[in-house]
């Protein structure tokens, strides 16, 4: 091996590094330390091109996977097939934090490739390793699966004197990723208020008052959410 | 120290660990590898008559604690002061395992015991040890941990064609722990009402109808679970 690809193998290395140590689960943990730790972890990255399906619905998640570059969109379809959720993830997101153990470690939604993406893959008995070696490792990965079950309980103690308005925006918030953009739901006017267990013109009353303020846009079978945070507000004011 | 004392002492740790055993989160642990464990690890037994205030609503979770003898109950308030729900949780219960990492580790409710209880307490720097020195309880903390979340999910996702029947049951299942009994909930007909956003009369309906099928009982501001099984059947079925 030569001086030159010493070098190239020096600075794809240090990228690695970088990327990893932006990603939640590797924040706070020493560079130099990560290098050892990384040593003796199988670490693999996927490409995918526009339109791949990077899982389906009910496949088994037996890796951990960070979204370290492109943008993918997560379907959440209901248990009736009433709607579809549509949602883009952030980057250097952990997918599915929550259904890597516990009963149900089959994906609950189907991901796609909206462009060139990147993603790198652990082991889920590697990722263990890691979290027993490592105890930022550790706590970064129960910080995120605690925070995903809080969010959901104070969501549900604020639904207080629950209007049609704040159950929306529970809803949409329960089901979606913190973070996460390009939100929309593909479902019928109809279906929708029978989801809600209201008649179709209080639907659409608050579906009015959402867009006069910008929440949200809609058309016939599709309704996009424009701003999440204002959606938040609903819920917890 | 005589053969008897020593004889008591082998006696006390035979059932500390038997106890141990039947925790989930030291289930499948081997015996012999649990005690060396532990010889590292500081347990405490704290003891709670009648009426004494576990903790309180608000007061931060700083260790791990397992209900082992007695019983306890949980009083979970909603932000807007409408209700309080009450349940009585199983032993052999982790408190609260999801505020114990991650943005909001204060608890949640506020825990009294409702008659001579133990609790076996392992503060959170010793309980992370044990996870890092042993997988399988590492494995079974992720476990109970990433649960909760599955189940707030299932539930959301089983919502379709929401009537008021299917969102009282997911109410009462997502505010209390699997597994709780004597959940019940102290509020006016008039605020549970609002809280569901329905008219009373229409709240009043459900709750007869519940009544008649032995799944709640209620008085003036109360109102019982007879049935939590059947009260999950209505959410899912």
């Amino acid at each position: 091996m030569n001086d030159y690809s010493v070098e190239i193998i020096y600075v794809y290395m240090k990228t690695i590094y970088d990327t990893l140590l932006q990603l939640p689960l590797f924040q706070g943990i020493e560079r130099v330390k990560l290098i050892g730790l990384l040593e003796k972890t199988a670490l693999e990255f996927k490409k995918y091109h526009k339109d791949d399906v990077i899982f389906h619905k009910g496949e088994e998640c037996r890796r951990f996977l960070f979204l370290i570059k492109g943008n993918i969109s997560v379907e959440t379809i209901d248990k009736s097939n009433k709607f579809l959720i549509y949602e883009r993830m952030k980057k250097s997101t952990l997918l599915f934090p929550a259904f890597l153990f516990g009963k149900q470690t089959q994906y609950p939604a189907t991901a796609k490739a909206l462009d060139e993406v990147s993603l790198l893959s652990i082991e889920k008995s590697q990722a263990l390793e890691l979290m027993q070696n490592e105890q930022i490792f550790l706590l970064n990965f129960l910080n995120i699966v605690s925070n995903k079950t809080q969010t959901a309980f104070d969501q549900i103690t604020s639904l207080s004197e629950t209007d049609l308005k704040k159950n929306f925006a529970f809803f949409i918030l329960t089901l979606t990723e913190k973070g996460s953009s390009d939100i929309h739901i593909k479902s019928t006017q109809q279906d929708l208020a029978d989801f809600f267990g209201v008649a179709r013109p209080s639907l659409l009353k608050i579906l009015n008052e959402f867009k006069e303020n910008d929440i949200i846009a809609y058309r016939r079978k599709e309704l996009s959410v424009l701003d999440v945070e204002k959606l938040s507000n609903i819920l917890f004011n």
